[in-house]
């Protein structure tokens, strides 16, 4: 994990051992952590139009950002507890989906990608 | 954004713009494929122990590398679209919560922690 | 639990009994499984437009229809484990919300009711 | 639906009615909100150990129950807006699930389950 990331799982591992909390933080438990973030997330923008959920005004925005930054910081405990290097693994993931959604077979077909992705 | 983060959005972003799929990433939509990834990184632990959530062994590691990646991939680009700096609003979360979980009070307490969040 | 969901409740233990697998239902395997499978839910959705997920044809009606029925399966599993009256519950609950949304207060604003909830 | 289901959907769609929600009410909002109650319901349960999460005590039940209640609210109403018989569909899957984990091949082993599913 290079360079920002780092510096935030860093902080973050400090964050936990003085709280002795690390012991909660296996994999298992992140992920639900993770997912319980992802749902406070998903209540911000549940009852809003696509188009009111693109422009927030700056209250809201820094309350969704940070639910982000909750999402991101298990994530970071994840990976760090996982031995699983973030970015690498997102390139590497990046490049499958290239493979796997041609642009010339999903171009401006979301279905058809929700398909390919069963 | 900076460093590495930055540069995986410029690359998502080209994938999204090649398939013509930047239509369907609102807020809201990008919220929901997040949460839905999240909800694929449980089924992964959902039956293990703690114990065993620690030593996936290789290939269910890989495996959850890639859900990994797919939800820092969405966080990304939800962060984009809304103009929010993820490094940045990270940290300030983490002040947040150094002032929020006190050592003292919360120390090797995560019940106490969870009570804390209502 | 009366009724169907209580017949329900009785056929879902005995399938998880005649395959050993009760040892691993606890509450909080329950939850996770639940919430995974609220996440495929969402996966059918993320990218339509709320006037296409009203009119999603029978193939993915049915789809949508086998991801409530393993919530409801989990919910009620949940809900025998934790010896708890989903029926009475909701009941409960119900009433609660009448009290928090008064009629005049949040007519026709689900950002207030949002609000709320905080 | 028939029955208790039945009789709370009723309630949910006149609780609606009078506060003019129903216009939020599209299944894709539905399946986020429903989504959201499960990420709350995590949060319960992310750091308690398995044996834990069995015995809540009073007020912390309490507090799950009405999660569970939002759940299946939303389950509900769902159900309703896509035209689904809960209770059927949920019969349905449980009679799939029968033939898909054959009790001599996944007796006691819930992560062969798990790779099934995939």
């Amino acid at each position: 994990m290079p360079d920002s990331l780092d510096a935030l799982n860093g902080r973050l591992l400090k964050f936990a051992r003085e709280r002795d909390w690390e012991q909660f933080q296996s994999p298992k438990n992140l992920a639900m952590a993770l997912a319980g973030e992802a749902g406070e997330l998903l209540e911000h923008f549940q009852w809003l139009t696509e188009q009111q959920s693109a422009s927030l005004g700056p209250e809201k925005t820094r309350a969704v950002a940070h639910e982000l930054a909750d999402i991101l910081s298990y994530l970071i405990r994840l990976a760090e507890r996982l031995d699983v290097d973030l970015i690498a693994a997102t390139e590497e993931k990046i490049a499958i989906n290239e493979q796997r959604y041609p642009v010339d077979r999903v171009r401006g077909d979301a279905r058809r990608a929700a398909e390919y992705e069963r």
